[in-house]
């Protein structure tokens, strides 16, 4: 589902042209023969006819390599292609915590970028890896960047609801998933704790140190299709007032609102008055570029150093693809591309 | 949807007959005709055909009345009942947090009841009014209390993941919940909050001291039928291993197992150990007494002084109609109702 | 709901420009302080800040009014409207079959809007009333336009499936139709009927002669936000083979599509040959304009005479709305708008 | 999952006794530890601890064996149980449609079962082998049976809303049907047609001349967990009045109520008068034994000769397993077994 999402917005994209999608199993084939189209009624028609090619790095002409591979096939292909010199933008999880390997949002920890340097030199590699974290990672620390800059983070606990199509497909049986909710996901309770410290950490030389938040998750899933919904509850350091924290929230902007990036939403993060938002299915689409802002609501003070909110992002959009997308845009602008 | 389950425990009641069903807009119509049956098909035998009285003390023959009036009209309509001697078991909030009115789960906090006494004394009234939490502070309280023994609780950041029958019939639309979550219940986390601090109170006197538990709520409504799932994170004045912790909640008893009520569960927590359970569609009806047990899951040790883990309860049974039958089977074991 | 696809629909239009909005409870209300908006996040900003008025026609400066008033109460205020000189354009059920009033659907029987010479001279209007089918009923006729031409048809058995939009909001209690289906809507099977026997019929003089094809509906309610599935059994006076059929629902085009409405889709009816498809989630919003065209699939040939297929539209917008919207653009393109 | 249902309608049953669970890829495992058990909280008592078997005639002890086989590996294993002399009772839809293979609902044509003679002495089997429908015919099939017998039935025009429990497990993905219908499923509407032309067949001498009633079916996939409910249309060689249909559908009893079997409901078809059942999740465990009954609603009478119904059977009982040992105590009691 993320692969669609990428088809679906690198068409027609202002700055990038795609010059191959790969597909070992299905190599050969027509793009939209091939694949069960799930987003809606048909296949984007600008790729609709795009023959699948092989996962070659030898075989494909292109600067950049979108990779929504499975974790366990992603070791492999990905540093085949980073070794002959591709930029590789990757959603699988495989690379994701090595030292060397930055795991970057674009509004949140662009400077862990200096990674790569590193990376390159000691795996030999003329390309490079950067990824992308975790969907719900992604949605949870973007809302919480403001509040870490204004606050500084001790302790987050956050209960997750997250949709269907945040397991793949065919993802979640049916029979599992109406009228009830499964109180667990495989690893992304982990995940979530151990990528939050590492995005939050601090470049120390060629490594990142951790940030020492303590991160205390649990993860469900429910019957909604698309849109992660995330209870937050946090301690800081510092003491702040309600509006100061909204207003934090509210006036962030990052590296990619700066430079206009045409995948970055002018508000990263929304936050909403009402007393019943976000909701996944009103709210998943919001931003100026749909789908990649995410949506905080009902932040109440509850404690003088203790807050607690709900944030929602898609996680397809911000989660996944649109989030590797803007990163792209912003490592061409940042000469990353060559 | 509360009083459809009183009808459906107390129909064929070892300890109870049914002799009224109130409704002052319907008085004089056959339950079964005049009366929308939203629990699997047919209305029980014995009750359907009853006609419904007046909601008038004078003209009722019964020792005990079980009240899920609306709020709004459960402060007079019990209290007339209560002044003309009647034993009043309430699943109404409007009496929950008066200082006289004994708040009471039957194996959580019995001892409460001790604040009758000054009530008819004070009130001047022949009977008395017990009131039953709200579902959501029942299921989290029952999970709670040999937590509290064991560990005594500072501080508790729940979220639920509520049923749309908490929300009465018909409640909550179609279109607000297919494919998405509301992050909001009105009034639902200021109860939980209070009255978990009153139910964890000590009797002083004519009064409860409040427990100064420190508890931080964000309560959500799901697309799920029936069964409340909450997600909680604990913070504790001791400390104590998992084993122990999981041993407590296995373990626990109340007075209703210890007198073998029709109504209690053998065990009021049901502990699973799958790494994916309590599911709402699975466990609901947990229970040697089905739907009475609350089931506890993923339980987690995530700090020294801290756990999480998973609680569900069937809110309509273990939350409401079941909880007050059973607490009605205690008042009467113990000498309440003459 | 209606209302709102109006609001949505007339916003930014390049023909019309909304001078008033009206809502006799609510008169004097910002739009946006005082409607709970359904549809995705926001309140078309255009029209957000606009001030409710009364529903009196003096204090209306307007050429067209579409109405989406309940039955009970359109028969009069749309009169009231009609009199003034309106021209009124009502999704309302109130006037649908009543002999002189246009029940017409923009390309199927605009012919019929003849009526309206005999409706203004007998009733002493300025104005005209208009009215749109029942959402229903403007999905199926749309579909069987093109097989009533080529086939003649004898007896249509369509079975619906339809979404709880259709119902408007509240509309359906979520405890009513999760994990369910309700196979009864009331008045659905009527309306259905004989809005079809109207439609379908012929002007004679100042009356329309109902269609003789005999019509057996069954409607359900089922879980789905938006779209009505109709699953359809046709005999047919004459014989033709399947591509012929498939050529003519492909084919078709009405006088909105000659006359390129802005909203009128390029193809009125888009047929899919997915075996699995139409899907209310999928193709609900199928048409260059979205929503405006109903999407045919699984046309089989039954039998020498008979056919069956299903047919999906959006039920507010091709169903509703947008239906209502094109017949003022067709209306006001062939003069009937002074 | 039928296999699953099975294990709960035989634990404790009073005529049979397990005696054997089989599962080539899983032989060797504890039932309980190699299932993901699905039919709410805990796997029958009496069953979880049993090791399952390799599926091999040589090494069971049984008189019946109960198939839910997958149809591409039924067709051998089944075969191998018949020749080793065991009657093998099969879900599997590999041979209903064969000659020789009786495909049997206990009520409705248990005089088919004369075809075992052939069916033995040609294939030299010692044992036999009888089938059961598919669940959308067993139910559409017990509906119809009085009809047939009061009218004779010329043209069924059926469409279907089947559960997801009907595809298995996992089933249908959840992202494909949340918030949405699916109009097709793979074979069913030519089982459907085929099945019942042999179900309402005649014996004649050693096959089943097949009925020659004309079935038209449009099948489709809804978000229900459990039971299909099936909107139909009949028409008929005699004229019947719409009373005495009714009384038909209510009064029809079949040899397993004469014989007062164990799983025969008191009454096959439940007539509800409500306008709007039967609804899935109120009716699906309809029935003395629960789950065995259809349930017929909103009869109509819409032609001399026509009529039209809906009607619910729950897909794993009254439409699997439930029919099939239902059939098996039948068998028993009829001599099959030795």
């Amino acid at each position: 589902m993320v692969g669609q999402w990428f088809i679906k917005m690198l068409n027609k994209h202002p700055m990038f042209k795609v010059t191959a999608v790969t597909s070992s199993s299905k190599a050969g084939l027509r793009y939209d023969k091939s694949t069960k189209w799930l987003l809606g009624s048909d296949v984007p028609t600008n790729l609709k006819g795009i023959i699948l090619s092989d996962s070659n790095p030898k075989s494909i002409d292109a600067d950049i390599v979108f990779s929504s591979l499975p974790s366990h096939v992603a070791g492999e292909i990905e540093s085949e292609f980073a070794r002959e010199g591709f930029l590789v933008i990757s959603k699988a999880s495989y690379y994701r915590m090595k030292p060397d390997i930055p795991l970057v949002i674009p509004e949140v920890n662009f400077d862990h970028m200096t990674l790569v340097n590193a990376q390159k030199r000691r795996r030999g590699w003329d390309g490079a890896i950067v990824t992308d974290p975790n969907c719900t990672t992604s949605i949870l620390a973007l809302s919480l960047k403001p509040l870490h800059d204004l606050l500084g983070l001790n302790k987050i606990v956050v209960t997750t609801m997250q949709s269907v199509s945040g397991a793949g497909y065919p993802g979640v049986p049916s029979y599992d998933i109406v009228d009830n909710i499964i109180p667990y996901i495989p690893g992304e309770e982990d995940k979530l704790r151990s990528e939050l410290k590492k995005i939050f950490g601090k470049v120390k030389g060629e490594f990142i140190e951790e940030s020492r938040v303590n991160v205390i998750a649990s993860c469900t899933r429910v019957p909604v299709l698309d849109g992660h919904l995330e209870s937050v509850y946090i301690e800081s350091e510092a003491e702040a007032g309600l509006k100061d924290v909204i207003d934090a929230l509210r006036s962030f902007k990052g590296l990619p609102q700066e430079l206009k990036l045409p995948s970055a939403p002018e508000q990263p993060i929304v936050v909403r008055e009402e007393i019943d938002r976000p909701q996944p299915r009103l709210d998943r689409m919001t931003g100026t570029v749909p789908g990649m802002s995410v949506v905080v609501g009902r932040v109440r003070k509850v404690g003088s150093k203790s807050f607690s909110f709900f944030v929602l992002g898609h996680n397809l959009i911000r989660g996944a693809a649109g989030s590797a997308v803007l990163l792209a845009e912003l490592l061409v602008k940042e000469g990353y591309v060559r």
